[in-house]
């Protein structure tokens, strides 16, 4: 039997059952919370960025600035590459708000984002409920104006994507909320105000974040945004006592980490530190790696060329190295603003979800090993299976010389298979340590970009 | 010497110096404020009703209803000609917030418009600073992305024209305000709390008052919308105590009577009772008469025909009935979406502005006489000169015949002349009683639309 | 009796009979065609001038340019006040085509705009079927896709206003038709090459005359753009002879003398010369001052403030001196794009309709008399009512000293009367020559603008 | 030496001179012209089918109906799905020329585009000069403000694109030209006449044809829409004569076969038959397979989900079956209306790109062989190397058991490799006839899709 580090288990809260007493709102009590299970099970999840940036849809190559955050780019930093465009396309007065009632949705349909994201193998989605434009995708009473139902698609994108999405048996679904606003005068106000006052968190943010709760019963709110102010200033503990005592998700929300400055990575729900945070190692928190397909942006960006999107080995590489070492990956696609995810993104998650039908049981509810990178075999990272019986060894290359050396496997497993290929393998001790397995002469090319040895004791 | 009611003057208030006593918020206190000077002097205003509504400008002949309440007969009552003109121009999940953008003013020149209404003869100038739409002139805090900076014009509407009213030293500024917002969803839901709650007083109503004040200091605040809810959930006393007490106008600033439910026609500065109101006789309290060029519509109206507008010699009839009767009146005028005065506008304006260069001294600064109509000449109306030393019989026809009949003047004139006419005219005792005037025969015709007498003690 | 120059009749063809000869196809056989009776008493028609440039609708106030020519002020000769409005409102890559999808005609009643005409007092009714920026109002199969049908407002603007205006039994229905196109690229090759070519011509011109006449059957054609080549290139005199001789509006049909270079002034129907052409005294030709009511402009021109606009004195003015010396007036006004005839317009033109319905037989189907501009009273000009029993001196001003002198009138007139005033009026030989009018005193303003005097032998 | 049919060469034309004399306007004479060699080498070409049809980009999955008919399915047809797409999201009185502003191109590259095309390993290109909608992507004289200089991108797409392509020294640059246009009046009217009359072809499709030639230069005339008339209508024949004799790209240009009604597969260049043309077998005749990358449409579908996208494999085993029996493959490219070919497209190509530059001696300049499909294993399809030495055994999947057996090698040959791994490969007489070869244990995944078997002899 392979030994585990028994206390990663309670860290990761898959099995501790929900705790009848209430929380205080301290981060002491709050962080004494354990994770509700489903979501270390889930490991895998869609993360759809989708607002009015998703109308000029674009990024400065030079810059590898991201397609949502254009209104900084363009008024807040004036970065040239903004400038120029807005000045070569739209006349001398357009501003922001200008693209909301350019983006029309009018292709979306909901029931078959839903339906890509379950075949990608994914097991819970998270759409920006609000980014940092303050544009609010549901029709929020504090966003009058300001929000995908009265302005643009006039749909209630929010609570459609929930239905659908809860139509998958497999999904669970999410909200990404950002607190502050880069141009909301009264957010500016309280800035201004060095955050002694709170007009913004007592008026907008703080019935928003209670708005999304009741109506659409997110398991999983992505908080961010909260890097300028206070936990205080943002009322965040307050909120998440409320969040975790009386709100509707009591049970089942998870939520992130970020909500006050110096907050990330130390409070919260599980860790997401920083953007596309990929430590490479095991971590005594549970994490998540908020990653996107397209390497330079969130938002769909359409002058991102080909070469911009990772391709499929590079995604099963990111899956394999965050599940080994204890992170969930939420993998960000950003729809079009006419409603569509744009085919080269149905591609790798289709990828994804053709090798995750073969390989699943490596990644769904399995635990990081003792070992989570190879001594001797740099391309291969362990998983323990969730039954804990079984230890996989994930390459991501074809090994040379038809042979596959382990040096972290010290003790010798019953039997090695390649999963998706019929039949046992042979293998032997290594060389000097470990074991080494000899490959099969496949005859296909039905398993591909990353191999799954399973090594059962 | 003719005599005055000297309790009128009083009640006017032309004359009586500013108190230094606070005031309390309650309409005993608040109605003890005497009206500042200019506002009764001044006798003829212009309103301005500017919104996104001035982008469809339309209106259904049928109904007679106004261009301004666009949003309110399409969406709320769902009026059939305006459903109707909807769906056949537009697309089906147009909204009125789609407007919005379009709303350029682009040929906006606000030192034209100040300059036109210095030449009308008006002395103040009114404009919405927001209507019912909830969608202000100016860059609100409270109402980002539905103010005409972030959205359509992009400019400070507000702002801009208080700038150009004031280089004219002729014209007074003032500022409408609606305090309800048909749709606004936070007003909505302090409504179907029947009141209980108030929290779009708190947050939108309440702090956006202050801030037109505070940044623009008009001297004349046209409150309106307030007719659903008490005076006591608009928070009016209290405001109008700050208003009186502590605001940067606090000297001059003048409101009318439209601050809740029952308070119209009884509390508040001036009297404007119901739309157009003109009683035809004295009224014991300072009114106005806020009337309409384009009889069917507040804001520009594309569908009105000629025959909607009023004719010069219906909008003098408006003037002299309203002032004899010791009223103000506040001639509404609807600016395009590209920011234009219609030359229809301009001609009437301009006539009228022709028409009070020469007769103004009966109007300017006079004040109502012992009879307003004549009980002879039925087209004949009063007034008294500011001294009190001369009585004005304005006749609204040419007296057949060639000889006026004043029944109502029962003391012999010293000399009685028409205004613009050189040299005296002959008069003597009436048939039965008052004074009979033998007409000159005019050479030009640059006398027209009303002609006033000057009977000079 | 008063005298008439004989061959004057003739001249203006009121009574010939339509000759059944036919027509060559060179000015001497062309000119000699009588011009058909209809037109000379008609005396005052409406001028249209629509097109794409009624979306821009903008003038240069300082060099007083007219809109309709927007294109070519800002491409051809890049005047900077167009420059500066486009960049200032505009994209920076706007073409001129764009603004053809904006033309919507949304709110167009062709049925009010005749019955407008028609109470007017206007005769007939000419549109600018299609102006030099080449865009047909009616589908013409040479100009796809360039059309308003295809393009802008989707329907058939000169059928429906020919069918709208023929329910007016008062009205005639012409088209204006511009031979060039200043940025036709066929055009500009045909020019290119001297006119030695002539594929514009054979291709577009061409067929599309045909086109509107067998179309639609205009009882007039305003033909115009004909500076740039000859009679010979534009192939007029064939174009004319197939008029006169074989087209469905051969007995009817009106032209006016733009034909060619060097043409105009000198052959083809009646004669307009140069624009707002009045030469203030009797011409041996049938002629029409085409004039417009925005003194700057033909198309509607939204930068137009009200003193650009004719008052109605110089209208009455304009129509009586044209018609004293013999020609038709033809009244320019400017739709917008949106399908309206500005209410400033509508004034102007009903204004003149009741002085039309007034004095309306000293006008329609009158003739010169032997003196047009009184001898002695300047402001008086005479015609001849149509069955010359009678003289009409038309005052465009209120004669001082309640006396009308008129030096011309050497005959004694049996009756002197006031047209619109009951009674005779006293007259007596003058203090040197002609006869004195003794003036009434009116009670009214009913009689303005031009007064005109009916001297009965 | 392997042996070859020797007609074959003649009749592909790869190494027939140029020949002097004039061709007559006959298909006897014009089908003597030999094919200018480089076509026959080039093998893989890139079809750009761009348009305001990439504006709405739609089709009716139910259907499978291509995005570039959008004009003909929506307003000729009227499908349902086509007409509840425009219902849905535009206004009522919505044209389809309206969508042609809306095409702005404004993310185009030219540049960008012809290095992605020279990185696919195509080396021509073919661009939708006109398509059926009429609407030319040149300045066309004949089509002015239906073109794409005057209207949407205000870009001569024609020429910008050949200028680019020219840069790239592998690129040839050729021109697809549709002669019917659906909604042309003038075209429509010569219909109705049952073609009896030619004015559409006399002013524009003639005219326009001279005009591409003379202004691009192209090497090749991809002609389209000709199956309504005969090639008398079309005039195809003179125009054929002057492009082989006279016209400036007389020695280099290659054509069609759609000239007229009953021509296509006949008469012309190359032979295209119908639309995805690949027969399957060997041809006597030089031919093409025009097909699509996206299997429903030619224009950019955004509704295509990714299923629609032929999968690398499949565009490999279309590549090889097609030149394998003597076609060329011209692979379609819908772009977007903003100018960029998106992700999926680019991940093809450069995939193809990749797979060309490993394997493309195979391909590039390869004659067909004496058998094309081999009798044993049918995923194996032969090409022979353009010097005649090396037969090319090109197999769609990667054979089982680690061998392949080739029933149609009836010679031995010299030295079997597999191309693109290193060493010569064992082989031996099959076990009934034909040869067997050993295949290798590959290490990597670097081969792909098809693994291309070199005999040399």
């Amino acid at each position: 039997m392979f030994l585990v580090v028994g206390s990663l288990v309670a860290l990761l809260g898959c099995s501790v059952p929900s705790v009848l007493s209430t929380y205080a709102p301290t981060w002491d009590s709050l962080d004494s919370r354990p994770l509700p299970g489903w979501y270390d099970e889930s490991k895998v999840g869609i993360f759809l960025h989708w607002g009015v940036f998703s109308v000029p849809s674009f990024g400065a190559q030079s810059s590898a600035t991201a397609g949502e955050w254009f209104w900084w780019y363009w008024r807040g930093q004036q970065q040239k590459e903004f400038v120029q465009f807005m000045n070569s396309s739209y006349p001398p007065d357009f501003k922001y708000s200008d693209f909301a009632p350019m983006w029309k949705a009018e292709l979306w349909d909901p029931d078959a984002w839903a339906q890509l994201f379950a075949d990608s193998g994914a097991r819970y989605v998270v759409l920006t409920s609000k980014h940092h434009e303050g544009f609010t995708l549901w029709p929020s009473k504090g966003s009058w104006n300001w929000n995908a139902m009265d302005t643009g698609p006039h749909r209630d994108l929010v609570g459609e994507l929930a239905t659908a999405v809860r139509k998958q048996p497999s999904l669970h679904f999410g909200l990404y909320h950002s607190l502050f606003e880069w141009f909301n005068p009264i957010y500016l106000n309280d800035k201004k105000n060095g955050f002694s006052t709170n007009q913004f968190v007592a008026d907008k943010t703080g019935p928003e974040l209670h708005e999304i709760i009741n109506q659409y019963e997110p398991e999983l709110i992505w908080s961010d945004g909260d890097w300028e102010a206070s936990d205080t200033y943002w009322n965040s503990t307050n909120f998440l006592a409320w969040l975790y005592n009386d709100s509707p998700v009591k049970d089942t929300v998870v939520v992130n980490d970020r909500w006050g400055k110096g907050v990330s990575c130390k409070h919260g729900g599980y860790y997401t530190c920083q953007d596309r945070y990929n430590p490479g190692h095991l971590i005594d928190h549970k994490w998540e790696n908020a990653m996107t397909l397209d390497k330079g942006s969130w938002g769909f960006c359409r002058t991102s060329p080909l070469s911009n999107y990772l391709s499929i080995e590079q995604l099963i590489n990111e899956i394999v190295v965050t599940v080994s070492c204890g992170g969930n990956i939420l993998i960000n696609v950003g729809p079009t603003a006419d409603g569509r995810i744009e085919p080269i993104f149905q591609e790798r998650l289709l990828q994804m979800g053709a090798w995750l039908k073969t390989n699943g049981a490596a990644i769904y509810g399995s635990h990081p090993w003792t070992a989570q990178n190879d001594s001797v075999s740099g391309d291969v990272w362990y998983t323990l299976s969730s039954d804990k019986t079984t230890v996989y060894a994930i390459s991501l290359s074809w090994p040379a010389s038809h042979q596959l050396l382990l040096g972290s496997v010290t003790t010798m497993p019953k039997t090695v298979t390649l999963v998706g290929y019929e039949g046992a393998l042979q293998f032997a001790k290594g060389p000097s340590a470990g074991i080494a397995i000899t490959l099969p002469h496949l005859d296909t090319n039905d398993l591909q970009w990353a191999w799954v040895f399973a090594l059962s004791s």
